[in-house]
């Protein structure tokens, strides 16, 4: 990642120069980046793309160019344009590891800098981490939904374009899956990357055996065939059998597996199961690929399906049931003259209005099981009691559960200090082994597709009062606004 | 754009392996690549992403580290591994240049080439034109939901990740929108960007009055104000035109602009009007964004929303009513020691199974008014008549139209002959010309957002035929091996 400065909204440069030109540009902002809901109904996110954000950070860069452009929009003075040229990051971040299971309103990532800094950091922020996030919780349901089986990452010809076909494979791999069919990250972070043939390579041979057998020569240890092109069970699958007996068997090899891209898969993978059989060819795989989703997935095995791998496309690479995570970045206080002034964003929308002040989030775990029990949102400078701690729903206050005989974890690390980086972004293999880790604590009851267990999220007492003072002082605000205005 | 071989599904090499190993690289391939379906419930795409996929043709390659990635599978041989080493395209591709209207199975690319290149290019075109023709379409729609208002693209933060944050952007501009908020798509195209404040910018003040001030002193001729931060009618709106008549107006100024992102948009931007022309800012624009598409813009103006413009983020750079454009890439024919030998791939979804042969699309257009009337794919040697022409519906074939008095175009230009690029691509600007041009040519009724008439887009009779003699033919070939095996 290099310079890419400029991969951001104008406002942010507007607003850049607006606070220079105002003496804000000691004034140090805390901003809190999290999403407003989970994805798919579901009850969980995996947090991804801290990786990249430590990049982005370190590399951020106006280059000449880019100050030559901005020079030609007319609005900014030359001493502006000269502090944007000499930008660097002086500031904090806090964030929530790779991998990390996390809610709604709480911040994946929490940003401590001078004003301008945070500020300008806040589009590329959001977009380094929203798709990520999304992608790869949308893997892990895949996951949860094939029950052990395998599921492969297909989508590189339906990501929007390639940034996300290649880091949108990595994220899904991140989330659970078990390789990808994208060559290119393969070589860029050693995955496993799986694969064999497209209906074109049937067709361009005189009959589908004689394209079987080319296969099965070419690739005798990793044969598997495509068996949909003409008719699956009349065609596809007796031509796999002849060439396991006629070309692999006569070899000492096997037909690995054969996939199945169109018509029922339920079906036809139970008839194709048992003509495999009755060929003696238990030890062949069936794969199934074609608009698969984590609930059909689900259906599919509910339904018998004789199913061991599912390739995923576009709704896991392009998350098209639920295509954007509402990930925001907000003001939560500003730091001037070395006061605390906290802020807050109302809005007609409840959902909207923002939980002031810097915050921590605690995890609580059963200590007999290492089950999460839930979390607290607390501000930072609360003390978690660490043998008995209430639970308080945010908007239904009487309801309450008591926790006793727990461990409890805060779930941000430190990750630049004064603009150094402190913390070593973990391999993509560390970052999947920590989400598998995090979903394995989380009861199954919260992992359900759809209508999962609501899982404790709540705010600390400390935290609500505060948040409640603020709305009203903010009510009250207005209300004076408006008397003066009559 | 550099390199990128490996931006691919591993099957594509492994079939380039393949088909070497079976002297198949002398083999001549013709590809088309199309989409199954128009998106969004419309009747037409706007195509586009050629720009980019002369640049991946003209520049691919497969560096010394992408070889010895390859090598560390295990599953290449040397000598295929040096044909890569080697790798240039030498084949033929038309395509419809970017802008055109294009509907479902109309090939917007063709790629004639040996089989190796044709198969090896497949995953990228599919990658490079999918998205862009999906988002450029749905900014049309937006455009045309907009009736001569104002529409940006606001999605930076929303995009997947940074290809789709530049090249969305690029391309929801070809498809018709005003203008964006990338810095770096008015850096890279030369296009407008536009952009003022976040919430942020008014919490960092202490009061909405102060924030409006300190943004109108900074920006006295680009003044656009957020209103909603605390109360859009009782303290955003109060506050903008104070700021008005205390700020600019001393200074000759005016308040370009306010921007509503919450709330009822429609009931908001009435009142709002209303209480700028009562204090004389008539003048003054109102633009509105948060979570619009195409039927919300539709509907706030039938509800007589008063909104100069409107921004657009996540539905249109995520395209998130319709997140994948099902764009494939399929065999049609070879052509082997001389000879041509069509190609069809069956399906149990009549709807997937291809149209054979090298073919063409022809447009009709009204001699008097120039507007299209429908288009006809016909195969390549057929000879349009320049006088009568009977289009006749594909699977109604007794439903037909009877044209005269048209002129007719052929919508494929060559791009690259022998792979040499015999095309130069047109600017942005001159694409989304081509764009208008085409949807001015569409009549109304076909652009409707929902239940759009259908636009005529058939097959020749002597294609239709031909479909169906390659369809019996693989039949009867599928019935004969039934037979053998019992």
């Amino acid at each position: 990642m290099k310079a890419e400065a400029l991969v951001t909204d104008l406002y942010q440069l507007t607003m850049g120069k607006g606070y220079t030109d105002h003496n804000k540009t000691e004034e140090i902002a805390s901003f809190d980046l999290f999403s407003r809901k989970n994805p798919f109904g579901g009850e969980y996110m995996i947090s991804a793309g801290l990786d990249k954000v430590v990049e982005f950070i370190k590399s951020i860069k106006f280059t000449d160019s880019d100050i030559e452009y901005l020079r030609t929009l007319n609005i900014f003075d030359e001493d502006y344009l000269e502090s944007l040229r000499n930008f660097k990051f002086t500031g904090d971040v806090w964030a929530v590891p790779d991998g990390t299971i996390i809610g709604p309103n709480q911040p994946m990532l929490k940003v401590r800098a001078p004003l301008v800094q945070a500020q300008l950091l806040e589009t590329r922020l959001i977009n380094l981490m929203g798709y990520p996030t999304l992608t790869a919780t949308n893997a892990s349901r895949l996951v949860t939904a094939a029950q052990g089986r395998l599921v492969f990452e297909f989508g590189t010809r339906r990501a929007p374009l390639k940034s996300a076909a290649v880091e949108g494979a990595k994220y899904a791999i991140m989330g659970g899956v078990d390789g990808t069919s994208c060559v290119q990250v393969g070589k860029e972070y050693g995955v496993n990357i799986v694969g064999t043939m497209a209906h074109s390579w049937i067709e361009s041979f005189d009959t589908e055996y004689e394209a079987f057998k080319a296969y099965a020569e070419s690739f005798p240890d990793s044969c598997v065939l495509l068996v949909d092109t003409y008719d699956t069970l009349k065609s596809g699958v007796p031509n796999a059998i002849r060439v396991a007996k006629e070309v692999l068997e006569p070899m000492g090899k096997k037909v690995k597996g054969i996939r199945l891209d169109s018509g029922d898969l339920a079906y036809l993978s139970k008839k194709a199961r048992k003509m495999l059989n009755d060929a003696g060819m238990k030890e062949t795989m069936i794969m199934a690929s074609n608009g698969l989703n984590a609930i059909t997935i689900q259906d599919l095995i509910a339904q018998g399906a004789q199913i061991d791998a599912f390739g995923v496309g576009e709704k896991l690479i392009n998350n098209k049931e639920d295509a954007v995570l509402s990930v925001v970045y907000k003001l939560m206080q500003i730091e001037k003259d070395g006061k605390i002034i906290p802020k807050i964003k109302l809005s007609e929308n409840a959902a909207k209005t923002t939980i002031p002040g810097s915050k921590s989030i605690y995890r609580f775990y059963d200590k007999e099981t290492g089950m999460a029990l839930g979390d607290v949102m607390a501000l930072d400078d609360e003390v978690i009691p660490t043998d008995k701690y209430t639970l308080v729903d945010p908007i239904h206050t009487y309801k309450q559960k008591e926790l006793t005989n727990y461990n409890v974890k805060s779930l941000h690390v430190k990750v630049f200090e004064n603009g150094e980086q402190v913390y070593e972004v973990p391999s993509l293999e560390e970052s999947k082994k920590h989400a598998a880790d995090e979903l394995a604590s989380l009861y199954v009851e919260h992992k359900r597709l759809k209508n999962p267990a609501k899982y404790y999220r709540d705010l600390s007492l400390p935290l609500l009062n505060f948040q409640k003072e603020m709305i009203e002082k903010k009510q009250n605000a207005i209300k004076t606004l408006v008397k003066k205005a009559k």
